[in-house]
């Protein structure tokens, strides 16, 4: 098995691709840079969905869907987010083909069906959303508006990798309008801090929050917030991000409300959205170099029940007692009865697949009423008795899930690392890696000059720094803070 | 209210799309074409969606995610699907914006990016997937393929109406592969009844099942079932398809497997799905003049509570007590406590939003242990005793259910007629309307004379028909049995 999947200490680039691949993730397409999203993959997205979907209607919003399309006309209105995304356009700007005359069968574009005006395939949707909300804002009493919106966006990304950066991508983006500048910032954060909250709970990953600096900001935004996660190559991961926009689509768009004071005032606005790139982030987090390994809350299948040597009559129905216990708890489970394979071919197979649990069951075991229980983090195989079985793998569910989470959390400590010169900079840089804490003048000049000769940029200036006294690491320039660099993807 | 909808008997048409936007379901926007499903409107297309997916599931279907783009080459490869859907293709030519040298702070296509192959926005997604299964297919066990993906899809259409034609929509599209023609065409028909049981039992529609003749069939597919329902002004809908595409896209594709007699063979194909179109048919076939009519297993809110005359510590704190007892037995509450609007206003507008359940809590009746609980679709009112208020608003619930379907299962029985001339086929459908049955010679010519001669079209020849001599009521020519025959949608 392990040698279909390069090893991390070979090429962890290849080691992540063959990974997404063959655990059934998702795979390249016909189309340049777009990846389907194969039924194992999805699974753990549909999972992933719906809990943050649940965590934002707890906090207030609602879904909706705007087209997918925008007119150019309505792209290029707020300036700064159209120039951000302009490079990266999909374009349409025909609606039919017809018939070749000279090549039977084939088809052509009409050149007679010429669209008037271009229509942009969403990057971002504040464009279609700002101006459909000029239509729905009159007065303070239509405020705030807490939208959110699951769909597909189209990045033209030029080098593309599985889920990190395809041109197309699933994600979900809010969209809320609001009378006051501090409730806009409330929300932007609030929305932060659902997100650090889902990654570290259910992806059990470990972020650091913070604001972007200017240079790495969202393009039409006033402020951008940011999740960072660290991945196993000590590579940075932007895992969320939450603006704060100001009035720059209001303006744009001409959004205005009469205040409770009886004032035409601009709507202060927020946007926020995770995407399928998370799922590159679960996967080069958590797994090695046998397959995947999957925090239970997200796997699809949490326990597998493989009958040893094959499935028979009594191991079935030993099987479907088993699963319909652990079932009754709300666990996911899937019985393998398939009898072409021999149980060496199946455990290396969920292995990958990165399935939390595996319990195997053979005559000897019935006979000891006891099952062995192995599970995917540690490789740990244990026999457990059947009586109580249910609540063990209940419980032991939740130890997979924390420690996993612990796990990373440990790396993302050690590898967290202040330097206070330049030469200390690029070594850990070049060296252990992770996320480098140093001085910085903040100039975005220097903050290029960095990114240009070392590859790292700022990901984030944490939230909460401490300030603190020191010089730039690369200008010798005062500071106030530090923050993190890091190489990212 | 009812002042802001124009009524059926004026204008039906006006009607509907009165409803949908005054009810907040969707709305026209900047895009020619394309519908902004507002949040009420989605919440009750999110309740279909977890419906059917939870029907897809457990019927062995995963769902998985396809490019939203498709090369042109690949998409012509099927003829007659592509000539089917070639009229309506939206064309990404290029993927790239720049700004214009003659016209600060505006954008223009990047000439120089364009796409060496041109992008269709799919229609449809069996190019797309048939060119990916060829890659996971080789032999029988690699079969049968289930597989779902909800998306959004484009077809230009020149005249658009909310939710019934849009340019974009949203959709589900099941596309299976199977190793026999048998299993398919198996999988044709569980689907169709997936949809119709769906449509009857949650959105109380009554349908009748059927396959299309060749003339309304989907472009490539070798038969094409159907759920017909039927709207309060007579006209025929389609609510649902599922389409045995025979080998046609395993041909088109080269999508060959190694069968358990190993010999190589064409896979065998089905494609279904059903849309936002759905949302139209809820709206138009139990709505009235005052607005929504939701079957209470669809509805957002089933239930809203009104404090009356407005409310006070006292009824908010019933009112809680209330819902809490309600939200208990799963049902979706609403405490409307805005001290804005007076109870006169706040009872229209639930009416519009069409929440089947009303309860009103005023000081008088909780001194008398009472509320009033008025219901949406016969506007009945009734003072109910506060003591086993839950099991009677759950019970109540159920009754809504089975009478909006009784009600609109009436109206269609009453509006199936059969005929046997053409004086009584124009008769019928130019007075009653409904679906006509009646005799038809089996030849597209004649299906092509009727429709153009009364716009009429062939909506289905019903499952399990009885078979019966006649003649054709256009043509004279023998006949075998009648089919039904309905202005459209």
């Amino acid at each position: 098995m392990a040698k279909e999947i390069t090893s991390r200490a070979d090429d962890y680039s290849e080691w992540y691709i063959d990974l997404v691949r063959k655990a059934g993730l998702a795979d390249y397409s016909a189309v340049k840079g777009c990846m389907v999203i194969k039924p194992y993959g999805y699974a753990i997205w549909e999972n992933m969905r719906d809990q943050l979907d649940k965590r934002f209607k707890e906090t207030g919003h609602v879904n909706a869907y705007f087209p997918l399309f925008i007119p150019k006309s309505l792209f290029e209105a707020e300036e700064k987010n159209a120039e951000g995304f302009a490079k990266e356009c999909a374009v349409v700007t025909h609606y039919r083909l017809k018939t070749d005359p000279n090549n039977k069968g084939k088809l052509i574009v009409d050149p007679e069906a010429k669209l008037e005006e271009e229509l942009i395939v969403r990057p971002t949707s504040e464009a279609i959303i700002w101006n459909t909300y000029k239509g729905w804002i009159q007065s303070y009493r239509d405020l705030p508006i807490l939208i959110n919106q699951w769909a597909n966006v189209v990045r033209w990304e030029m080098r593309t990798r599985l889920f990190l950066r395809t041109a197309e991508f699933l994600w979900q983006e809010g969209h809320t309008a609001h009378a006051t500048a501090a409730e806009a910032v409330a929300e932007t954060t609030k929305m932060l801090d659902v997100y650090a909250e889902f990654v570290e709970e259910w992806m059990a990953l470990p972020v650091v929050k913070g604001v972007k600096t200017a240079n790495e900001r969202f393009a039409g935004a006033d402020d951008t917030y940011c999740i960072e996660a660290m991945m196993q190559d000590g590579k940075a991961l932007q895992a969320g991000t939450s603006h704060f926009l100001g009035q720059n689509f209001a303006k744009a768009f001409d959004v205005k409300f009469l205040s409770k004071n009886n004032e035409l005032e601009y709507v202060w606005a927020t946007s926020w959205g995770v995407s399928t790139r998370l799922m590159g982030a679960l996967v080069m987090a958590h797994s090695d170099d046998e397959g995947l390994i999957l925090p239970p809350k997200l796997a699809p299948h949490q326990v597998v029940i493989i009958p040893i040597p094959k499935p028979s009559e009594e191991l079935t129905a030993a099987s479907n007692e088993i699963a319909s216990k652990l079932r009754a708890k709300g666990i996911r489970v899937k019985i393998d009865d398939n009898d072409h394979n021999r149980p060496g071919f199946k455990f290396a197979e969920y292995e990958k697949l990165g399935v939390p649990v595996r319990l195997g069951i053979g005559a000897r075991d019935l006979a000891n009423n006891s099952v062995e229980v192995a599970r995917r983090d540690t490789k740990e195989k244990k026999n457990v008795p059947l009586e109580g079985l249910d609540q063990y793998i209940e419980d032991l569910l939740a130890e997979i899930q924390q420690n996993i989470y612990n796990k990373a959390k440990e790396y993302q400590q050690s590898h967290i690392t202040e330097v206070n010169s330049w030469e200390e900079f690029i070594e850990v840089l070049d060296g252990k890696g992770g996320f480098v804490s140093a001085h910085w003048d903040g100039s975005s000049e220097t903050e290029d000059i960095i990114k240009e000769e070392t590859k790292a940029t700022i990901r984030c200036i944490p939230l909460n720094n401490k300030l603190e006294d020191g010089k730039c690491i690369r200008t010798g320039n005062p500071s106030k803070q530090r923050v993190l660099f890091a190489r990212a993807y």
